[in-house]
This record gives structure tokens, sequence and C-alpha cells, in this order.
């Protein structure tokens, strides 16, 4: 019985006019997204470091989010897209992550433009950047890094998040881009969709554009589509699920005294072992 | 900003006549069920292994099930108790888990008398047994490896598991309890209860006793604790509803095409942001 | 900068009459080891276990015996040979390492018949082994479950250790070759190679022979290859001049007080910076 | 059979004039360090990254120096001092790495006011430093979130290292003294220990000094202790005896073609049973 085989992301791309990636935590998630039609999983690191109880401000270690990415890839058929913050550091640690993450089979990386160590980026306002040619610097020396023709690199500009004006985010998406960048990542925190319009309608497409519509939920596939957007991360949606629903769950057991109530509204244990591909493994050993 | 110091399973148990256990994977899991009033977290293999996309049957490693465990404890101000399976192995593998789950804080440790490499209890029928005197044996010396006086070792039997009588479960128990145990688990995966209510009338109560109410989920908890239980462990309830809650997001998105009807059955960001303890974190740094 | 790429230990193989294979625990000792002209790194389970003041019995986990094994690999352009004791337990987990090692990089896997866990063959006498017929299967298992070509599998026997004659030791091998071993490992722990040598005399290199001359030191790589040995491990003896080195210079600044008659018989400073390839990190940044 | 336990470096500090410390980078070294004499190991971020082939650049992350530490400390009955660089990044880090460090039973912690990602202290010259004030506040939280007496947090101060005088060094070690830090360890890579002389002349003694004697190796014991240096860390020469050995006896397998020329220059077999403690383990399952 072999382990199932991933595409890399950039073929996922490349046969798809926009792919909607996941956010997960573990491969149970990634398991269920992609039973679901999701062509790639967002190892998220705001969901990463929400499960250990922590905040997203650069207090797990590269280590940490490498194990939840390489954890969430090796059960999956679809790719992961690596949540990496700010590369772990310098240009020495984005070096050395291409390395690690290489090595772990994850084809898809993101690294932002902000300082380490970071925070997440729906907290506070004007979080400090980096300069933009350091930046650039980085991604010149991360795509140098990478042994694979697989591997991928979106830079991530948190111009927006920070307070800054489009123009400002497409320069910097400009640079990144020619620095090496596979894709540019524009994130944007406003409550409607005109800043990532604004910014599509200055932007020449020199590379793909990625977003994470987490404050504008109702901007639709389909006219995202059209914007001319490639990529869409659902990012935390799954983890906002899982705490409603271990929130009901775990009072219901306590407020009714037995788990009756429940047997209908949750998965079976049955369910439980197929994803766990249960038949497949004792087949194995009949 | 210190971290949360937790109590031991021993105490919480002397202070408490019945103590309900909530299975969990992570550490957000462990703070909902704490939030919830639960008394204790159950670090659950078959919730690990399933969270991994991996069958309940000796595959991860004692490595990663301390590591989750550990993971969860950490944050936690009750006690994890740690699902330790058969003790990861022969008797010198019980010894070194003792080492290594109290180097990481654990303080309640549950191995059952199933052979290495063991398969989930609700896999198949007659799963084998190790003998009785063998299985003591072990409890022994896993009880003198501990240094803490806190340890707290709970020896579970599979033997209704397996097929075999009530009395035989009452014998084992009765052995492991006299090799050091500190309290009996006894599983069943009847459709009722009553095969541990009559594991309950044939025990004299030497040590206390835990169950898995997985399978007869009608039973109250007031009968429960009636009936002389001491310990109630749901175990899998919490993965079970993330299954279901994720299932239903992920295909809503896909189905929806964008986010704005799971807005409000979902958590919000913010309350991510308090699971993870935000402000406190920021206020260090003020 | 790009990480070093390595053979697999198939080609290797496939260019050298012979392979000489040296034992290591850290990346540092397999870098030493690739300077000094081996062809391939043991990534021995007695070095990576006694590294950790533990005995060589299954106490480490796969996890950490896997960590060993990809940290060595990571760093060198030569193939790590995995230790893989017996395969971590029953054939779900042979095969399950199988997908863990592969996802490492690691291209050569060695198992053995003994039973899990295991002793150090070098411990007591008379260990007990697998029956023929179950190994042969667990190497079916494990070669079904690889995805790569590049995968190597060594089907080690304890025949010989155990106390069994030579001609069981053959009877073994063949049965394990045509299960789809790619090459077998004969140990033994007697004082002089005769025992080797009368298991060559035997054998129809259906597959090739791997030896161990632990305990037949004077055995030279002349004659060893005249006989007919494809690889040899030589798979103790850094550790073992480490704990030398390390004993004399701990005791020598002791008793010395100061570390001035050090100086010239240990590495400067400079040796360990060109060992971690500092140059060439600096100049990435430069 | 327990695990060793260990006492706290406070304890040991105050039971002897001068404590002497030896780098180690796994267990084995400080079980050899243990045995020499020495009275606390220091796991050194230059032998943990230089064994993993990496340099000491904030490559590895926090996860994995504590993982080394953490390891180390489990099978000694002396304290393992962790050297943590920078704190791992900003104040966040340095808080969540007591709390780590701390979960793993470290007793003593040390960090330096260099910038993250660090570089070596012997590596270029002028390397910057963080601001005293900022660095006495990473002292202060890093005080702040130990749960445990025992810790005991060394500021070291790179002022020397980076090329300001004494005279800074003084002031810094004073600054951070007074934001709580148990000791401050002056690092200096001057050929002479004029350096550190005038510092200890001009230093008050409100808090014990740590020296590294490596680029003044003659500094003898006696007169380090009579300048009223409290602990003195020998931090990198096992690592330089070990490679040295590894180097011969790598070249000297392949030269001779037989390791008999070896036997009697490295430890035996036996020995290393001895140092993981096989008898114990063995009698324990007899």
């Amino acid at each position: 019985m072999q382990r199932p085989v991933h595409s890399s992301f950039k073929s996922v791309l490349a046969e798809n006019e926009i792919v909607r990636v996941a956010g997960a935590n573990h491969a149970l998630g990634g398991l269920l997204a992609q039973e679901a039609g999701f062509q790639a999983v967002w190892s998220s690191s705001l969901e990463v470091s929400a499960s250990r109880g922590l905040p997203d401000a650069s207090l797990l270690s590269m280590t940490e989010y490498l194990q939840a990415a390489a954890d969430l890839q090796k059960e999956l058929t679809i790719p992961v897209v690596a949540d990496c913050d700010t590369g772990y550091g310098g240009n020495l640690n984005a070096a050395h992550m291409v390395h690690e993450f290489e090595a772990a089979g994850i084809t898809a990386l993101c690294i932002e433009d902000k300082l380490f160590p970071k925070m997440n980026s729906f907290v506070g306002a004007g979080q400090a950047l980096l300069d933009t040619s350091a930046f650039a610097r980085k991604i010149q020396i991360a795509k140098e890094a990478q042994s694979s023709s697989d591997t991928y690199l979106i830079a991530r500009t948190e111009a927006l998040i920070s307070g800054l004006e489009v123009d400002a985010a497409l320069e910097r998406c400009r640079a990144y881009a020619d620095a090496g960048a596979d894709a540019v990542l524009v994130h944007s925190k406003a409550k409607t969709h005109d800043q990532i319009s604004a910014f599509l309608d200055g932007w020449d497409f020199r590379v793909p554009v990625v977003i994470v519509p987490t404050t504008y939920p109702d901007w639709n596939i389909e006219d995202i589509r059209k914007a001319g957007v490639s990529v869409v991360i659902y990012a935390n949606h799954g983890l906002r699920a899982t705490v409603r629903a271990l929130r009901d769950t775990y009072q219901a057991i306590l407020v009714d005294g037995d788990t009756t109530g429940l047997e209908h509204s949750i998965a079976s244990v049955q369910d439980i072992f197929t994803l766990q591909k249960l038949d497949s493994w004792r087949k194995l050993d009949a």
C-alpha cells in the first residue's frame, strides 16, 4: 500500500483558471478539504498557532510550522501551500526555510514583508514592514535556495494591512515579482473588496495574484475570477467552525449528562475509520 | 506572564466524586473542554491518529503521542490523561514511557492489556490480549519507573472488547490493581451499559473504576455516579463533531462561492484571538 | 545557495564493486565520513541510542531514529543507509516506516528478523527470531509500500547471532531475497570471519551481501571484496572513538585546570566553521 | 528503575565556590562530562548547530535547541545550562522560551544581547547589539515568565565581542543584573584574559560572573577562581576533540582496509553498553 502521491502547486495552478485553497491545521482537515473539492490546502499560521493555544506571533518555531505542513501534505494528493510568515527571520533563515520545506515535499511557500517576529495581520494597526528592497532581496535568496523547479514562492505584501495605499502595494508587488516571486498575495482587512479591486485594476499580471477574503466574505468566486485573481485562500473558516463545534459539543455533554443527543449530529466512529483508511491498512496484513 | 500551572489528576480525583474527561487532540480542544467545565482531558490515540489521517493501530510512535499530550497539557490548568495504548511495546518500553511522560509533566497515564502493535478497540473482534500476569508485571515495572508521587497509572482491560466474560475482566482488574495500578479502566463496546454494570456489581473497588461510554451513550452521568464509577471519558465526540463541522464548512464555501452565509454560524476571528490569549501576550510587550 | 543533493544508495552500489559505509549519529559525523571517502553512511541504532544515553533496545521510537537519519542525510551528498531494527513493530509498521523514510529522502533501509522490541545483537545469547515466512511477508509488504524505485531494502538476518547454523542463515536469506529484499545482511558476532565465509560459500548471490565486521576487525577490505561481499558497514567505530576522545578531553580540562595543552590535539574553531560551511552561508547575505 | 534526578543549577552554584561547565551536544557527551567531574553541562549552540552541519547563526530553531538541551538533561544528574542565543527573537519569544525550557526541566538559561538572527561570536567583527535598555527589558520579561524559583537566567553581553570597551560591558552588565539577571556572562575573544580581568576589576559582584575561555585557554582555574569568577564554561572542546577523533578514525579505516589497528585506541563496545546503562535496563525485565 503506497502513500498518496501529491501534485505540485505549480501543476494545479497550470490546470485551473482559479484555485481555491482551504485553511487546515491537521491532515484530517486537509483530507476533508480535499474530499470537498478544494484544490490545495493552506497550512495556516493562525490555525496552527491557535491549535496550540498560542497567538500567531512567531512564537511557534519554523520546526513546528514545518511539522504541521509536512504532516498535512503526507496524507493528501492535493498540494499544501505553507504559510511561512516572514520566512522565520532574516535572509539566511529564508534560504534554510526553502531547504527544509523542500525536503518535506512542500511545493508552495508564502512569505510576507513584515518584520520578524510578526504579529497576526488582523491585530492592531500600522505594523511595520521591511523595506521593499530588503524583502525583494529575501525573495531572491529564497528562490536561489530552491533545488526543485516545482517550488513555488508566493510573496505576500502587508502594505494594505499596515495602512499604506494601493499604490504602495502595487509598487511592492512589482518589485517582488521582479525579484523572482512566482505570485503575489495582496492582503487586506477592509470590510469590502474595494481595495483589492483597486489593486487588480493597477496590476499588470506579470505574475498571478492570490487573495485571502477573510474580512470581505461576500465577494463571490465568480466575481473574484472575473477580476483576474488566480488563487483564493479561505484561511481560517475550518478552525472557526471547529471552535464552534467543540464548544457546543463539550457543553452538551456536560449539560445533558449523556451523549445520546449528539449521536446524530456528529460523525460516526465508522466515518472516522473511513477517513483513517482503516480498511486499506487492515487488508495490508490480512 | 507565566504559563498556566496544572493540577495533577490525582488531586482532581481526590476533590471530586466523579471526574468527567473529554477527548481532545490539540491544546485548543483542551482549552474548550476546560472552558466547558470538564475536569480533565483525554489525549486520545484515536483522535491523535485520526488527526494525522492514520488508523489507530500503533503506527504513530510514542514520540508523536507524547508530543500531542505534552502540547495539550502545556496550555491547560486541568490535567491530561494520556492514552498510552499498550505502553508502546514491552516492559522496558513501559518504563521508558513513564520516564518520558513524567518529564513532560503528564500526571495520568493509561495502558491496556492488548498486544503491541494494537488495533483500535472498535475494530473487528477477538483481539488478542497479553496474559494477565504479563500485563500485571508491566504495570509493576511502570509503577517502579515513576519518580513523582503524582503519577497516576490507569490499567485498562480489553477483556470485554476481546469477547471475554465479565468474570475475566474482573479477574484481570483485580490482578492489575494488586500489581500497583491506581485505577482500572474497563472498556466495552456493547450497545448498553449492562456489561459495565455487571462488572461494577462484581468489583470490590480496591481501586477506582474508569469507563468510556462510546457505544452506550445513553447512560446518564447521575446513574453512572450511582453505579460507583469514578471517571468517565467522553473519548472522541470532539473529533467527531469536528469532522462534521469541517465537512459542512468546506462544502458550503465551495457550493456558495463565498463565506457570507458562514459568518454567523462559526466562531469569529476575535473569538480565536481570545482563545490564543492574545491580549495577555500583547500586554507583555506594551 | 542550494542544499547538497544526494545520490541514491542504489546508484552508489551500481557504480562500485564494493561499498564502504561508516556509522554516524549526526550530520557532522556524516560529513567527516564523506570527507574521508566513505560511499555511504550508516545511521546506526546503536550509535543513535547511545548518543541519547539509552540502550539499543527499541526504546527510542521510529520518529527519533527517522529524525536522526533525516538530519544526517540532509547535509550529505552520499546516501544514508538507515538501520531500522525490526521495522518498528509488525507489518503495518513496516509499511508506515517505508512511507516515512521515503518522505525524508532516505534511499536505503535495513530491517532485521528479530522480534520487536529488539535487543542489540551483541547482548546476551539466543535472541528469538521471527519465523522465516513471517519476516518474508514483512519484506514483501515493505517493498509494496515503496513509491520510489530508488528505495533499496536490505533484509538482515540475525540467525547466526541467535545461535543458528550457517544453513539456517542461508535458508532465511534465500527466502528474504525471494520476497523482494534488494540485498541481505548476514550478521555475526564470531571472533573470526569464518561464519561469514561459510555463508558466502553457500550463497548463490541472487542479491548482494552486506556485512558488519565489528567482531572480526582483521578481515581486510581486499579479502572481503574477493569473497564476494558488496557492502561493508563499519558500524560503530566513530562512536567508540568519540567516547575515547571526549573522556580524554574532559578529564584533561579538569586535571590541567586550563586548555592550553589541548589546543594542538583537537580541531580548531576555524575547522568547525569550515565544516559548518560558514563562508558559503555568509556570502549568501553579503 | 527511575530516571536520574538532576540538581538545579542554582543549588550547584550555592554549593561550590566555582563551577566548571563542559560543552556537549548529546546525552552521551553529557554523561562523560559528568563522569569526569564537571558540575554542569553547556548545551552549546555552536556544538548543536555544528553537529547538524549548519552554522551557528539562528538557523536551527528554538525547538531544535530545546530538544538538544532536554535530551541532554534527561539522562544527567548534573544540570544543563542552555545556550539560548538571543532568546530566539523578541520579548514575547523570550517569555515563551522560559515557558518551554522550564517545561523540559532546564534550570539555567543564558541569553545574549545580540540581534536575532545572531551570528557566532567568533565570526567577523562589529556585530550589532541590542540597546542596553531593550535587552534589560527582555531580561525582565523573561524573569517574569518563570514559574519555578529554580530557574536561573544568565545575561550574556557581547559588548567586548562587538568591539566595545570594558566600561561598556560593565555598564551593560550592571543594567542586566538590575533588571533581574541572576548572573552575567562577559564574553571575550581576546587572546589573553586581560579584558576579562579588567572587567572583573570594575565589577561590584552584585551578581556572579560567568566566563568562556575559548580564546584565552591558558588562564588556569586557580587564577580564574582568585579573580572572582563563579562559573567557567569550556564551551566547545568536546566537539573539537570529536572532530579530530572522527577524522582520524574514518581515515584509518579506509587507509588500513580493516579496523584491527583501531581496536585498542577506541572505546570498546562493552564501554558503550555501560554508558547506556544496559545492565540496569536488562535487570528490569529479568
